[in-house]
């Protein structure tokens, strides 16, 4: 009989999840929508009958559960006030799953997550100290010293999204201003991409489109095709996420970062300027020692792995 | 017989040492110059015959000795590449005072054993997620992650003063730009000064001292008459140590900042703009429940302290 772990990762649209095995295999997963549930327990009722429906397949042994949502917080296993889900307030997650699937159930972000993952499947194994940065709609992490993700005092620690380039800076989804996520994400080089249209007199194949219509994929095929503002955007991308690297470093000293999401398919375009303004900007002891890795569990469903091995490591 | 550890707190100008007991009492504390001893072994052997004055008070039975250190690595025991010490290169600090003194020797850089003190005799007592930060001459920091210092990969971890504010500001001691140390250091306020006094059109006292002869305790003196320039100048040292200060807690989400060194003295002239744009800056999640402190140990030898605790901590 398999033994398996359920790793589940909530998104503010969709929920995966998945049967993952001890060595890091999703046996069977599915996914659902999250948007339409809008009282936690009907999603969570929903959630069992999807899984028993993978369980169903053959003989398993549930032995946890692992669940990666924004806001989550992992000492207290509630996910608390997330600006992207239907559920408001205190949600005591982790408590309502372990009463309704009866194995204990571990709950943490969505970065925390993937950096669990990333350390005991992907490209940081056997790393005791680095940094998961999640360049999607937002831009999450996940920070691990000593072997083990740091959580801090309250449970929310590792929110390099959240560090300010700018206080003068751009609106931020948070109510402040300048975060790094407004300049980082997908949403973010979108926002560079306009600044730049309105400051340059230089034609480019992004004049084209309409703010709503622009995607990250867009800015990285005008790059593709030589296009200077889109080039011009990655460059700005690069030198800002580098800027608040360089910062991280001066915190926790890591062997390394792991890069994941949307933004960091963007391949060279992006890592270029990012590793040649990350080591201008190092303090002098730490250059030429730190190495910026994508992720090496991009194709799979990173999350789902992470939330079970998260389970799995308790 | 007295078991003790022997503390020392390696300067650019001066050292301190003491004897250091299991409650935190220096039972004998002495000084001596660091600059005059080009060779460190000598260095080491003058330090030698100081404490062997001490020891022969009394009998003692010594245990350990702890040092802090600029630039000191608790990986290795080595100082690397200190500016501000007479000694070039990378010195086998712990290694040599092993041979010598004939006991275990830890060393760890200032800020670290300053935290290290705080933690085990001061304001920290009893927090397993807090950051020190020393304003002095420079800004150094320490950082503590559930119960633990945070080295980071390479033993440099913890360097705050030298997160970057502003990648086009002032000039810094580390060849880089805009570093927290040139704006929230003893140093750095005077530059602020100098930068308001040329700005504004206001009477100041402080305008009739030169940059040589200005002090951070004439700042705080000029402050407490109500001085418009040296008010400003807390007013904005406070608010980029805030926005500093928010990052690092986007990093680790500590309980506590404990403050300690000579800018603190300032006291609320610091502390009242501190707290202010600390909350402000803060991304909404953190708000309203970390502590702001001076260190507890502001009249006593912290770092002698720290180096010995270092020691019985091991």
């Amino acid at each position: 009989m398999d033994e398996i772990i359920i790793g589940v990762d909530i998104g503010g649209t969709s929920t995966k999840f998945g049967l993952v095995d001890p060595f890091g295999h999703i046996l069977a997963e599915g996914t659902m929508p999250t948007d339409v549930y809008h009282d936690v327990d009907l999603f969570l009722e929903y959630l069992k009958k999807e899984i028993d429906v993978l369980l169903a397949r053959k003989e398993y042994r549930v032995k946890a559960m692992g669940i990666g949502a924004p806001n989550g917080n992992f000492y207290t296993g509630t996910i608390e006030f997330a600006p992207n889900l239907p559920w408001k307030g205190v949600i005591p997650l982790a408590a309502k799953a372990e009463k309704l699937f009866g194995v204990p159930v571990k709950l943490t972000n969505d970065a925390n997550a993937a950096a669990q993952g990333e350390m005991i499947y992907g490209n940081a194994r056997g790393m005791k100290n680095f940094i998961m940065i999640t360049l999607g709609t937002g831009v999450g992490s996940g920070i691990v010293v000593n072997g083990a993700m740091v959580y801090g005092h309250d449970g929310f620690a590792g929110e390099l999204g959240h560090t300010i380039v700018d206080p003068e800076g751009r609106m931020c989804g948070c109510g402040r201003k300048g975060c790094l996520e407004t300049y980082a994400s997908a949403g973010g080089i979108k926002r560079t991409v306009f600044e730049l249209l309105a400051q340059e007199h230089i034609k480019s194949a992004l004049r084209a489109k309409s703010y709503y219509d622009l995607t990250a994929k867009d800015i990285s095929i005008a790059a593709r095709n030589g296009d200077p503002i889109a080039l011009k955007a990655f460059d700005m991308t690069g030198k800002l996420l580098a800027l608040k690297m360089s910062d991280a470093v001066a915190h926790t000293s890591p062997e390394a970062f792991i890069l994941f999401g949307g933004l960091s398919g963007a391949g060279d375009f992006l890592m270029d300027p990012l590793k040649k303004y990350f080591e201008e900007f190092l303090l002098p002891v730490y250059r030429n020692k730190i190495k910026i890795l994508f992720s090496g569990l991009q194709d799979k469903n990173i999350a789902v792995l992470g939330a079970a091995a998260l389970a799995f490591s308790e």
